[in-house]
């Protein structure tokens, strides 16, 4: 598998974030061509009852690198890309490699 | 579905890193209670060719969060936590929260 991880950092406005994020930018990123896989975690404070680093980790995953590749170069992802700026202009991060299923 | 991810800090020499996660610390934490999943993405640098931001970014899920919170008590997950410091000395972030699957 080949994985495009995004860590969003906390937003302004959490539920304004949360409302976007379900309601225009999920049903945007779904189109990407040849996905695998996309989940969304809302992170929340460990047990010790700390912040968590990051508000969203979206994790993306294609079959082959190739794939991952085209999809990126695709209009549909670059439509989910100019939307960031809609609701995350705390920022993000993206993060690409390969990736081993353990369990 | 609840989540576990855990983003290590790039350290001083991969190699050993990589060999010890592989060899040792993945069969450890392959063995906590009621994983669902559990992924491993090797983090290169992105299509600018910057250095990602970590080194490896491991996912564990469970189907609940009960499942999870049980798995976190449990001898396995435990000794895969006294596992870190032979490897993890540059750190690592552990990250919780519920998951939804778009895709």
């Amino acid at each position: 598998m080949h994985q495009l991880t995004v860590l969003y950092n906390h937003p302004e406005d959490p539920a304004a974030f949360d409302k976007h994020y379900r309601d225009v930018h999920a049903p945007l990123a779904a189109k990407a061509p040849g996905l695998a896989g996309y989940t969304v975690n809302w992170c929340q404070p460990g047990p010790d009852g700390s912040k968590p680093p990051y508000h969203v980790i979206a994790t993306l995953t294609w079959d082959t690198e190739e794939s991952m590749k085209a999809a990126l170069r695709s209009p549909e992802f670059k439509a989910a890309g100019a939307d960031l700026p809609n609701f995350a202009s705390a920022g993000a991060q993206l993060i690409f490699g390969p990736t081993d299923r353990v369990v």
